[in-house]
């Protein structure tokens, strides 16, 4: 037992995983890279991130042209985003916490889009005036993360808008009705501000004519594989990516975590209380109907939220993991138990949030990444 | 004959335009409205103007509600725009004028839109650098028109877009896929900046929430239409319009005057010697094949270039129009000879162009209307 991978989605995962790897034409990110990830990660004493370890981040398109730059001393850049929202949830993270990860690793520019433009596109009843006040709170969080804020330039289209417009019109040029269609699923009764939405996300990947890697969710490569397709006819490169898979929600194992409904997923603002009340009475739990049972079959960690969160996020080493793992397993833990250990390291990691949300405000890092710090200005300062 | 009413598209146009009013649902711009507009213009010391009197601007919607406005000392605004195109032509030039003529009528606010954007999305082959040169050419021949520099904001869409994108994104959101292919005529390869153009076109009818008045060629008719569907909805009034008709090309009576031959079009720079020498060998005769025949059987005025500007553009005294179409169509008068009085007449409207020209620029007109006049500061400073 101790030589098996201990992966929640071993069976079920691995299958859908492999398809959408093969779907999207990306590739397993295999071995050779993670060692070279790990590596460097060690000659910059920066810890191995478990996103890696877990395999939570798994495939990618070119990822090692970037490392093949890198150890070149050549230059390449991050891109990630967040479509406004408020009431951002510990899932949402992932991909920042990942991101400032690789920035550290590899000293590189990163632009973060703000598409509240989008948002507004996409959500009937969303107001202007509403976006304005989800995009304040996703801020505020962002900027906690602590990315490098003289090579970081978060950006909102609505804001940003006049200097990227050269851009958008480059690229919207680029990309025709049934393209924008055949990807994203349009509609006779989409609105034409949604039919022309794809170009704004793809307009970032070319702020450098050096490569950029974008770090994100499977399902948002589409978007990223229409900007391939032209990429060079505008005189950039063609985008490189690492893709993670879906955080289990807290209320079950498939699928992504929804902050939709907000009493049922761990938002960043939540109280040590509320946390210690979500996870009881939400956490999908992979432990059997009665203790009896319980103690008897084990519980099943393939399906079970918290030992699934602590595997992922939360439980860096690798004993503490495999024992929980075989503790649960063999009916010596109890659900109430495997929870008990997850909320607190939730607390942990929220209470160190709000820290860092504090000292962002304190230290006006916002303000850096999005005005005064050394890449903003420059953005602001160019022409397209 | 002298009671007959002189129009070159007798029978062909009477019944063509009266087929457009009634397809697009507007109405004849009738006596009364025209009236109206007479008394005014003789109270303010403003000649009548020649396309009115010749009904080139014949039909109207709602423009009897800007009528009544004014009478109530309540405001409305003027839009126009242009795409960029170099080397404007004399026809382009018609929605200027009359606008010109409007504005001093009614002592009202003009806006006045440059697509640079839209005119880079529809032409596969122009580059925005080659836009750029087109834009500042065809600015110069507006300023030169005179508008009134604290009442007029002219501004490129490239240029306006931080401050317009908020009534991008609303307008974008109200106009569907379907509606905007059936008005428009888009398929699957148009691209997706060309499919949410028309929303740029109809924003400036939102910058006031005045009446908005759009002088304009009634091809353009469709675009506003749209507008109408949901102004009131986004709490702006409908659109009103005027529209003309097309005037014919200098090769033929049929279509628009076309610059994409700048060889076969009267452009506002050539020279007296270019004027007469397109006139003479390109202006689309009514005259008969010999001089014998001529004679006997006289012009036609119904296809004849030459009698159909001096008619709809340049001469203004209807005694002398009357005596012209006498002659010419008695055969007293030679294709020649109407031609002579047309190039003597364009040349003059040129001459008077250029010395406009200069005078926009020793007056710094174009900085006003675009940056530092009444309006325009305004318009910078606005948010909508």
């Amino acid at each position: 037992m101790s030589n098996t991978k201990v992966t929640p989605f071993e069976v079920e995962g691995r299958v859908n995983y492999d398809k959408l790897i093969k779907e999207f034409g990306v590739n397993h990110l295999d071995n050779n890279i993670k060692e070279e990830i790990k590596k460097l990660s060690e000659k910059k004493k920066i810890p191995y991130h478990i996103f890696l370890k877990r395999e939570l981040f798994f495939a990618h398109r070119d990822f090692d042209k970037a490392l093949k730059l890198h150890k070149e001393g050549k230059p390449f850049f991050l891109y990630t985003g967040r479509a406004p929202g408020g009431c951002m949830h510990i899932g949402h993270l992932v991909p920042f916490l990942f991101t400032k990860y690789l920035q550290d690793l590899f000293d590189c520019n990163l632009y973060i889009q703000i598409p509240d433009d989008e948002k507004f596109l996409f959500k009937q009843d969303l107001t202007l005036e509403k976006i304005e006040e989800m995009t304040q709170s996703d801020l505020a969080d962002i900027a906690a993360i602590g990315f490098n804020p003289d090579k970081t330039f978060i950006f909102r289209n609505s804001e940003y808008i006049a200097q990227m417009y050269p851009l958008y019109l480059r690229t919207a040029k680029k990309i025709t009705y049934s393209q924008s269609r055949n990807t994203f699923g349009f509609t006779n009764d989409s609105n034409i501000g949604q039919i022309a939405s794809p170009a704004f996300q793809i307009i970032p990947t070319f702020f450098e004519k050096n490569l950029c890697v974008i770090p994100m969710g499977i399902d948002q490569d589409p978007y990223f594989r229409l900007q391939r397709d032209f990429a060079e006819k505008l005189g950039y490169k063609k985008n490189a990516n690492i893709h993670s898979k879906f955080l289990s929600a807290l209320t079950g194992p498939a699928g992504k975590m929804s902050a939709s409904d907000p009493d049922k997923a761990i938002l960043l603002t939540d109280e040590p209380n509320q946390v210690k009340n979500k996870v009881n009475k939400y956490a999908f739990s992979g432990g059997r109907e009665t203790l009896e049972e319980h103690r008897k079959l084990g519980g099943n960690t393939q399906i079970d939220v918290a030992y699934q969160w602590l595997y992922y996020l939360f439980e860096e080493d690798d004993k503490k993991i495999e024992e929980i793992k075989n503790q649960y397993e063999s009916g010596e833990m109890l659900s109430g138990e495997i929870k008990k250990i997850l909320i607190d390291k939730i607390n942990a990691f929220l209470e160190g949030h709000r820290t860092n949300k504090e000292r962002a405000i304190k230290n006006k890092l916002l303000e850096k990444y999005m005005k005064t710090g050394k890449l903003a200005k420059e953005m602001f300062n160019r022409k397209f």
